[in-house]
């Protein structure tokens, strides 16, 4: 099954649209936990096990256990074989190299440790992502427009053919032969979000840095989702992760699981 | 030190302008090397002892050993572990990120593998690339140019300010107060990469892909060195570790960085 398909069906199904972002750090991990052989995991799964009701995808930035080196990539690793295959398990990894490098990198997340999507940096061009998009059931969403300020440097260039966040979307398109490209854009700019809806109607959207609820929301799952309200995941990591510092941490996690998951239902009705 | 005064003590002391890259596939090491208990790290041993009189700096290309899980990770530790201080040693990541998120990259390959320098995408723009640029001593190479066919999708493309890739050469510059910035630039267009040195005289270079001799070789040293023939590291990786399949693969990895080195130093005299 095409990805975009194998994602149109988890949202449908899970009836949510948030994706649980992992990136847990060590020191706002519950002190009950730090004492176990592997918190890093301990924790991850506390929360998977929490949110799972809720979520429709979990989203694991490897930075975040790459910086606690070999048993950092262990808990990674734990973190990805614990994850139900009814979820999509996304690896925010932003790789992105030629040839033969891509390859290894396409490798080590899809087939090492076992993800469903990555996501990659597409300055290298065509033929450096082609190696991450040989298998139709496996996903990449591609960096398109983030909501930092440096996004100013180059995404939001002028070029010839458009901005260039407006030229990566483009080219993405022109990948996506095999139903499996989509794209990373932040959700702080509600209106350049649905510009880029309207320019790749057909790409489903990752989108990283939403809050718990609000007008903000609304407007970004307005211009997110396609027609039928999906098409797009909405990214939530520390509001949920550490939503308790205390030993209710897993309840605490839930309900806001619970609740960004309403908010997007509420807010994709509205829209 | 600031990193560009370190690399050129090396340059100088070394006599060298030659960066090994160790790009290390289980395919390819040696029969003999393939039954001990890490292989990886057996093979990049062997060829560090028998490369080191020749080569200023080892770039450890990160794919190659996430490919292969817990074990690939527990080999780059090693090998960065194994690594003279007396030598560069660049983290070959490519990584690039918001906010804490490259905070946790940097951790992980400066503190984390004790990387002298890395990789680093620059796409996500200014305040996603200082995390990496703390420490003086520590120097980022950022992507410019690279030289596969797909570097036309986004690198080449025309903006109100130049090309892309003139347009990151520029922003790098601006991010160098401490001194410790290069750029990446592919040695296949020998004049494109003259107008980066000329664009930016004041930052390294490393340069990816260079052949064993030849013309092309010359013309890219003569583009990519500053007037003290140095400000440049030429890496070969394939070239020197695969010199031969056989058993004497030490002796042929020696004569190939070798012959690197010194064409590299004839080609530098000569321009």
């Amino acid at each position: 099954m095409r990805f975009a398909d194998r994602l149109d069906r988890v949202l449908e199904e899970k009836e949510s649209l948030l994706c649980v972002g992992l990136d847990t750090v060590l020191e706002k991990i519950p002190a009950s936990l730090r004492g176990e052989p592997d918190p890093l995991f301990a924790f991850n799964r506390a929360i998977i096990d929490a949110t799972l009701p809720y979520a429709a995808a979990y989203k694991v930035n490897t930075a975040f256990y790459e910086a606690y080196g070999l048993a950092g990539w262990r808990a990674l690793e734990e973190t990805f074989r614990y994850l139900p295959a009814d979820v999509i398990r996304i690896a925010d990894a932003k790789r992105g190299d030629i040839g033969n490098t891509a390859m290894m990198y396409a490798r080590g997340l899809f087939a090492g440790l076992g993800a469903d999507a990555v996501t990659v940096n597409p300055l290298l061009g065509g033929d450096s992502v082609m190696p991450f998009l040989e298998e139709e059931s496996l996903g990449v969403f591609f960096l398109c427009l983030t909501s930092n300020p440096g996004s100013r440097d180059f995404q939001h260039i002028q070029t010839g053919e458009g901005r260039l966040y407006e030229v990566i979307a483009h080219r993405v398109r022109s990948w996506n032969e095999k139903g499996n490209c989509g794209l990373v854009v932040g959700a702080t700019h509600p209106e350049q979000l649905g510009a880029i809806r309207t320019l790749a109607p057909e790409l489903p959207l990752l989108i990283p840095g939403i809050g718990a609820q609000g007008g903000e929301l609304e407007a970004s799952v307005r211009a997110g989702t396609d027609k039928a309200g999906r098409g797009a995941l909405y990214n939530s990591s520390r509001a949920i992760l550490y939503a308790s510092a205390g030993e209710d941490f897993r309840e605490a996690a839930a309900s806001a699981a619970r609740e960004t998951r309403d908010g997007l239902q509420r807010a994709g009705k509205r829209s």
